[in-house]
Parts: C-alpha cells; structure tokens; sequence
C-alpha cells in the first residue's frame, strides 16, 4: 500500500502533534517539515528531514497533503492560500468571525489550482462543529449549547503575562456546573457569558509586585475577564511548573430539543483531553486522509468539515465500516 | 419554496413520528401514508390521505422521498427494493448482521433506477455509528464501547410476554454504572455482555400463575436474557400503565484513546430520550433532506449516514452553516 505523503508547515506544539498522530495511523508517513525558522534550529520528535519555508515547491509531486500547523491570527491567512496553489492543506483556522472571508479565498485559489483545502480542522471548530450540525438537524426544535474546559486558555494565559509585575501565568476556562445542570434538566436557558464559564488564573508574579493591583488588572480586563467571575491565585514558579504545565483542555456540546408531541430529549458530546494540540492534530491527520480521497475524486477548492462525508475519514474500506461500525 | 413532499409507508410508532417531525421542519410537507391495511382503519395524529400500499405507482412524480416505517425483520427487506423502483427513501434498518446483503440489494435497485436510498438511519444504528467512526478516525488508537439504555427494549418485552402466564411485560436495558466508570477513567477494558448491562423486568401474570417458573424461565432464556443478570418484578396492570407506558431509550458511544505521546483522551457521545420511535423520526425526516439534495446533484444507489456529508442534511445554507455552526 502505498502511504500518504504528508507536509508538515510549522512545528510548535501543533507540529509535533501531527508527527505524532501520524505514527499512529499506517496509512501515513511525515516526508518533510517547512520552518521559517533555521532549519538547523528545529529538534523533531522523531528524526525527519526539516526544509526551509521556500523550499517547498521542491516537493511538488512528493508531498500529497500538507497539513499547516501555524497560528490563526497572522500564519494561516497569507500560508493557506499560498501553499494550495502547490499542495492539497488542511488547517485548523479557527478565528471564528473571519471563517467565511477565509473560505472565500481558500476556495478561488483551490480552485484555480485544482488543489483540495480542507480548513477550520480539529475539536472546536471541527468535531464539536459537527456535533451542532448533526444534533441541529436531528431535533430542528430544541437549544444547543457548547462549554469549554476545564482547559487551558492560551490565549488568556498570554494576556496575563502581559500584566505589568508578572512573569508567567496559566488560565483555566471552567463551565458553570449548575448551568450544566439547567441545561440537561430540558429548561432550555437563556445564559449570559458570566453564567456558563468561570476563569481560574495561576499567575507567578515578580518580586516585589503588587498583588491587588495585578489582581484586579486581570479581573477588569475587557473582553477576557471583565464578563466572567475571575479568580486569581499567586503561585510560585516552582509550582507552576509542578501542577499547570500540561495543556488539558475539552468540553461539551448539547441540544436539548422536543417533538411535536412534546417528548424531550437530551443530544450531548463531550470530550476531557490531556493534550489540547496533541487531540487536535489527530483530527488533523485524519481530515488529511479524507483531502487525499477527495482530491483523488476529483474534488478541489476548499471544503470545512460540513462537507466531508466520515467515510473519507476511516481507514476501514466502505465494506468494513458498514460491517463493523454501522 | 417548494417544500419536500414525503411520504410515509406504514404507520406504526415511527410512522406517527415522521409526520409529527415533518410539521417541525418548515421545508417538509407529508403527501400521503401507505398502509397494507385498510387505510380506513388508520387513525393519523394530523389528517392526511391515507392509500393503500399498491397505491403508490400513482404517486410517482408527486411524492419526492418515501420514508419507510417498517420493521426490519419482514418489511423493510421486501419494501425497501421495491419502492427504490419509483422513489428515493429513507429506512431505519436494524438487522446488524444482514446490513451488508440489504446494502446490496438497495444499492443495485436504487442504480438501475436512478433513485436514491438512505439505509439504517436512526440512533443505532445512525447517530452512534457516526460517533462510531468519528471517533475512531480521530483517535486511531484506542477502543469504542457502545451503551444502550436505560430504555425499553421491546423485542426483549415481547420476549417476556411469550412466556406462558405472562400477560403483558416491559424490559429496560440498563448500562452497569461501574463499566462505565471503568471506561471513563482510560482502562479500556474487555467487557462481558453480563458486565456491560443489566436487564430490569416488569411483567404482569395472570391471575394464579406460577410466579418462580414465569422468573426462572425469563431469567433462564438464552439470547434474550441468560447472559445478563436479570432483575423480574410482578406489578398489576395498573401500575404497568400508569409507570411503564412510555418508549423512552438512550445510551452512550465512548471512545478511550491516547496519543504517542501517552496523553489521554476520552470521547463520549449520549442522548436521553423521552421517545425512541419519536427521536428516530426525527433523525429519519433531516435524512430525506440529504437523499433529496444528494439525488438532486445525481446521485443514485444506497448510501448510509457514513457516505453523506453533514451540509445536507441541515436546513441553512452553507453559507449559514459555515457563519453559525462552525
């Protein structure tokens, strides 16, 4: 059988988690990681030829999937439309408001190049996306409702750090146990942003800072904390280090629906992970199997996973999953 | 907008239940329900014509997708390959084992007429054999159980009222707690059937019957209930219609995995419901949804919910798709 080529672009936690889930799948094989950093600088997981960034398009012809593991804010909207002109992609875009903009331009350059993009990949968009498209269609009358955590924010924990007097800090997005509660009771709440999700911040401050003002810099800060009940705990080095340096993370979605009849019922999917980057480059790695049979199909342009049907996804053959998994 | 005219065949539980969906789906209307009775005889819970089963040929060109709500032992078998003759359908075909020679026979009916047929959607198999291969892609290492309950079984009820003395009897499928907690904490382990479920038996007898044997030969049956521990409690008929006249079911998809790296992820997917017949309708209405858009752009043959793309099954657009669900 021959493998999937696959193209690593970007190696953070993301990267390494692809390279990794790629071990465990048969069908695929890593030929390459891109870096604009200095190649020579990049220590892989698992020995593994690493190119410069430029480099490949000398892999046209040797690479059938690139999977394109930088960030949403600034890496993925100039690399995604760039690489599809040479490669099938998938990525894991998940900057929520700039998704149909994103798609539009993926979409033209995949089809003028006749390359496959599949993009906003992973657990949240991705599979918790799935979840709310699947549970919508199967009870068009109810609620759906999606917590976060307990996990790892990164993007919270970055703008701790960026508080005067602190040097590191975690974030922990928490959902509302008693808004689970309403939820899966069928009440079908109205809940506000302060209702279903708290934040528990660990912050290492710096000698000699002052505490209450950091604290309260963190709790009044607009848009990531000032809508939430925020706790702050000081904690040394030492003990960040010791107790918060994994990046757990999950979450769930429900719909909580009726018939016409009135009977209720409860659709719900959660997931408790270890390893936010290490899940998300799973799904990754299998999204790039489905790109690989589309393409061969002949599809091209961009697709999100609305447009995947899961038999692309399985290693099974079709006979195999209607044998063992229907 | 032109709605999507259904039609019902056969009108048991699951009949009802499609046409109670289709009044909450504004994009359906149900044309007409084909019954081998005397369609006289049928009592609809909303007026609608009511033909005979020969019918049918008559409604070719004003009916788009048939939805048959048969059962899968005798029906579903027969009418599935001759209604694909005319029309495009939907089933809820069960039979595990014969799902491979069903696919089949759909499928060379279905090509040779240019229809198309959806096969097995409902819960389980449908949304649990979507959570079923979704999850094994994401998580290629690792292992899926599947949970049933708690819920009425009604071929085990009906089992139990075949026993002599038994008047009338309902079954519920109970998950076994500690099995499940043992699968949540990343045990992955080898389950039993015994160790995986309980069976819990409320049966009426008639007056004078032989209460010991009625139990010893419920809880002796093999198939049915020897490989279970089984609980039997005599009730009166009052109480069986007063507490046990609901369908209600439910269970749970999980998978427990790791990445390379030994990090632990779990997936869970469950539902809770009122109504099992009324919740799989549900499912079965979005479906003639999907196999009217998928035959729309050409498509014919069997598929089953793994060769169908979420997009059609969801009453927005794609774009809407893309801006509120993903």
């Amino acid at each position: 059988m021959q493998k999937i080529r696959l193209g690593i672009v970007g190696y953070g936690n993301l990267g390494r988690g692809v390279q990794l889930a790629a071990t465990q799948n048969p069908d695929m094989e890593v030929v390459a990681v891109f870096t604009r950093r200095d190649p020579a600088s990049v220590n892989t997981v698992i020995p593994v030829k690493v190119e410069k960034y430029e480099s490949m398009r000398d892999y046209v012809g040797k690479v059938d999937v690139m999977i394109l593991c930088g960030g949403s804010a600034t890496d993925l909207p100039v690399q995604s439309v760039e690489i599809i002109r040479m490669f099938n992609t998938v990525d894991s875009f998940d900057t929520h408001a700039k998704i149909p903009a994103y798609y539009e331009a993926l979409n033209k350059e995949g089809k003028a190049s006749g390359k496959l993009g599949a993009m906003s990949i992973g657990w949240d968009p991705g599979l918790f996306s799935l979840a709310r498209i699947y549970f919508g269609a199967a009870l068009n009358e109810g609620s759906t409702y999606t917590f976060w955590g307990k996990g790892v924010s990164q993007g919270h924990s970055d703008a701790i750090r960026r508080v005067e007097g602190v040097l590191d800090a975690r974030q922990y997005t928490v959902p509302v146990e008693s808004a689970l509660q309403r939820v899966r009771s069928g009440e079908n709440p109205q809940l506000s942003t302060r209702e279903k999700h708290t934040r528990e911040c660990y912050v290492v401050a710096k000698e000699g800072a002052d505490l209450k003002r950091i604290e309260k810099e963190i709790k009044e800060m607009p848009n990531y904390f000032a809508d939430y009940d925020t706790t702050v705990h000081f904690i040394s080095e030492e003990e960040l280090k010791k107790n918060h340096s994994g990046i757990p993370h999950g979450g769930l979605v429900i719909r909580s629906g009726k018939s016409a009849a009135d009977n209720k019922f409860l659709m719900e999917f959660s997931l408790k992970l270890d390893s936010n980057p290490e899940f998300t480059s799973s799904i990754l790695v299998a999204y790039a199997r489905a790109v690989y049979r589309m393409h061969a199909e002949g599809k091209c342009g961009a697709v999100t996973a609305f447009d995947i049907a899961p038999k692309y996804l399985s290693l099974l053959s079709e006979e195999e999953q209607r044998k063992q998994l229907l």
